[in-house]
């Protein structure tokens, strides 16, 4: 699991959509799919079913608030580390 | 930053010694070294004074908590997602 590919998982659930996923994380759309492909594999089943119309699957919805979390707390992380960069640089 | 950076840094919060910490991972202490050392580098700013006697600098005591919300939250999705996996397998 990285943290990545959970961002990549939350933007896919977001636009239900390769392409437009991929688009708003300025990557192209296949890879988007294969980090998708690449967590599925590490998690040992599906999140999005691939048809005309890209939908979760159960366990993806199920795991879609988790994977919101670990994001929203790596953020949390982040902003607070660089919260104290920009006060180092003042 | 990644998940595994924030981990191999929590780590050396609770040993405060590099070779016990990488141990607690099951790494070597220099790959234990280039994890905070390349976690540092992302960051901006050093997480540990490494004198005879490791401790964590100001940065590194004030951001030890936001990481191990995260570690913490990945875990949870972790669980989540492997309970699942012993579902489906059942």
């Amino acid at each position: 699991m990285s943290l990545w590919r959970l961002q990549c998982f939350i933007a896919l659930a977001g636009e239900l959509h390769f392409g437009r996923a991929a688009a708003s994380l300025f990557i192209t759309q296949p890879a988007l799919s294969l980090q998708i492909k690449q967590l599925e594999i590490s998690l040992g089943f599906e999140l999005a079913h691939r048809a005309r119309r890209v939908t979760l699957t159960e366990e993806g919805c199920r795991l879609l608030p988790y994977a919101e979390h670990v994001v929203a707390a790596a953020e949390v992380f982040a902003s607070a580390a660089g919260e104290r960069g920009r006060l180092q640089a003042a």
